[in-house]
């Protein structure tokens, strides 16, 4: 395994990562639902919502449309997919499709998550890297504990993961080099792109985050520097005591 | 006095309001001149190096010079003062320098702010607004326990205070309106451009911020919203419970 002891900052995806998105958009939905008398599974349309995620990102990625932080997106998004279920969006208030879309800004943490950051807090800096703007990570951190020592990614370099730049940007920020940081993440993809910009690689499996039939990222694809089956596992990996 | 109940956010001035920079940097100033046996009174120079500050920054806020972080100016600001006190600082190691810079890292806060913080955050989002950059931020909030919900300030609007973006582009990011967000600093010139932003406005009487001298910020100079002698007196005036 690779020495941890030149790490300074660890950088947490979040959405699957740190906290589970699916379970907790879909109970939000689901009392939308039946507030609104809808009969659609909530699951299905949790799962919808989500898929609209990369490709409205990608349109800012490829520079195609200007920054805009990711409730703006969510928020599209949710229209969007409501129309595909034939809901008419126009029969529900402004107000109450916010406070759907704010769904995500109420995500509950996996078991270990909380116990697991308090742990590497102690050693490390610790900081989301998400591509969730800031109020959200704000309001998530304080409705669960997550003891983030400060809120990066995507909103405060104003671009989307996987580009280069939000990993490089966030590094420079912090005033470290890529090798004293580490990004931490579920998904091979993320690692895949810290790891080009020169940072340590750390992998948590979350096997349902996508639901109990999940296919993808099940495994480390590659040989990251340090895989573990939760927050506290990776804690002890990285010589944090409990 | 004016009513608390839409207020979602505080965001604080640091250094002076939050943090004690005079004693911290004399203290680390005091170190730095025992090792290099510089015969210069530390507070004396740890002055002399913040009156470099609005200068440094006015550079950069008239548009004269592209932003660049505070870490880098205090750097700047130590070699000239270093000259004007007729210290050779070629003859110093750059880490040895490095090493006295982040001086502004290492402050103590008031006696007050962590407790108050605390019971602030406890009603509201709290975060710092300062000059500061973020590295600068995390470390003493690391190091002192100062319980923020995030770094926000200076660093991540790209400007410098009391330039309004930095106000205006802050509270766009809380997702709020400028009436559901309060300035808390010791200086009546911050809260001046904060309330021209549309802000609600907290004063925190720090009399001895410049030393047993001081002179400037002993009054609140204009009817701010709450004024208060420390950070437990603002959190007990804004209905925050000890």
């Amino acid at each position: 395994m690779v020495d941890s002891s030149e790490i300074r900052a660890l950088l947490f995806d979040v959405f699957g990562t740190v906290v589970d998105w699916r379970n907790g958009v879909a109970r939000d939905v689901g009392q939308f639902l039946s507030r609104h008398a809808l009969t659609i599974d909530s699951f299905e349309l949790a799962d919808a919502w989500r898929r609209e995620y990369v490709p409205a990102m990608e349109e800012i990625r490829s520079g195609r449309r200007p920054f805009v932080r990711l409730d703006v997106l969510h928020r599209e998004n949710l229209l969007k997919v409501m129309s595909d279920y034939g809901v008419d969006a126009n029969s529900i208030s402004a107000d109450d499709l916010d406070e759907l879309n704010h769904a995500w800004h109420r995500l509950d943490p996996w078991p270990d998550s909380v116990e697991g950051l308090l742990r590497l807090k102690r050693r490390f800096m610790i900081a989301p890297l998400s591509n969730g703007n800031i109020r959200l990570m704000v309001d998530m951190a304080k409705r669960t504990a997550l003891p983030w020592d400060a809120i990066l990614g995507a909103e405060v370099v104003r671009a989307y993961k996987p580009s280069p730049q939000v990993y490089l940007e966030t590094v420079e920020i912090l005033c470290l080099k890529p090798e004293e940081v580490c990004m931490v993440a579920a998904h091979n993809g993320d690692l895949a792109a810290a790891r080009q910009c020169g940072l340590k690689t750390a992998f948590v499996t979350r096997p349902t985050e996508h639901g109990p039939a999940q296919r993808t990222d099940l495994h480390a694809e590659q040989a990251w520097d340090f895989i573990a089956a939760d927050m506290n596992e990776l804690a002890t990996k990285l010589g944090c005591p409990t």
